[in-house]
């Protein structure tokens, strides 16, 4: 998505080996105008696709996943990195890995709001070594739900989240796929929608 | 707001003697529709009060401050509560004791996002003890920028967060209050946008 391209390289900073700091439209500060943008490319390219929820993860999720969810008429589930006092049902649940931070975190999602009759459209704000996604799937499998696809906002395509899914025959839609840092700047692989900019 | 208060009667889950659970519309799954017509009515509120930015925190505020960021054109940023590895910037930081929980954890804003020339509205989805909105309050005031207000979805009036952010001179906009629970239902008092129902 040659708008979001454009941000990443307007505002983002990259820090290191392998670190892109998009924190001021996506991660901590929010572009509700961007978040749109983006979402109507999800929706674009799930429109037919016979979603029944958005599942995306606290937090940074949240806002691309709830306009997708809003494009697509659907509600948005997300799902939960500790457990909440008012979190007294069933639950699906499993550890997710943080390489970053080097240590495991349950995520949750009450059974309730998964059936086995729901398609899934998984959102999230990046995808980089693919554990958040993998717990993600994880849960929707334990509820016996369909996954339709993945979208990300920001794929760092070195790393090695995106054939982990793609081994599993998992649809993914990334919008910017990093291909790699070169002194500082962000070089870009063709994105999964790029047939749609030019459209 | 007739409309959410309708929502909490209808799927609102009472337990014992204090919570409220509306985790199918609010604080897990989020219905986007409502989040709108949520938002419409901060903007409504706050349009001529030249706000520069909507401010949150993570996760359950960030549906609906980012439609009444969208609304009013603006950017919305959310306060976290563990620090990033990317956040390598100042941060503005400070402890809020959950009631809930009994314990005491960090919240933090880059201070890059919020200037003292900025006029912010505060959205967060519960206000119980207020220890939440203080905190907000107090990141705000390590900035030197100044606060408009705090819109609250659903406050339960009956513990001490209203009082003591109105004792501070603070303008809350609490769009449903819980007055308290009586076998198992919700009562309401009047909601600090009512007037605006009635239009």
């Amino acid at each position: 998505m040659k708008l979001l391209e454009n941000q990443i390289k307007a505002h983002g900073q990259v820090l290191g080996e392998n670190i892109l700091k998009v924190d001021s439209f996506l991660t901590h500060q929010v572009d509700p105008t961007l978040m749109r943008e983006i979402a109507k490319r999800f929706a674009e390219i799930y429109d037919k696709a016979g979603i029944t929820k958005i599942v995306t993860i606290e937090a940074s999720g949240i806002a691309p996943a709830l306009y997708t969810a809003e494009m697509l008429g659907l509600p948005m589930v997300f799902a939960k990195k500790s457990k909440n006092v008012t979190m007294n049902d069933a639950v699906l649940s499993t550890e997710v890995f943080s390489f970053t931070k080097q240590v495991s975190s349950r995520v949750s999602i009450s059974r309730k709001f998964i059936s086995k009759n729901d398609k899934i459209l998984i959102i999230d704000d990046f995808l980089a070594n693919g554990q958040a996604a993998l717990g993600l799937l994880q849960l929707i499998e334990q509820a016996q739900a369909e996954v339709a696809g993945i979208g990300i906002v920001i794929e760092k395509s070195f790393q090695a989240g995106r054939q982990l899914l793609l081994d599993k025959g998992i649809k993914l839609t990334s919008l910017a796929r990093i291909e790699k840092f070169e002194k500082g700047q962000v070089l870009f692989a063709v994105a999964d929608d790029a047939e749609f900019d030019e459209k």
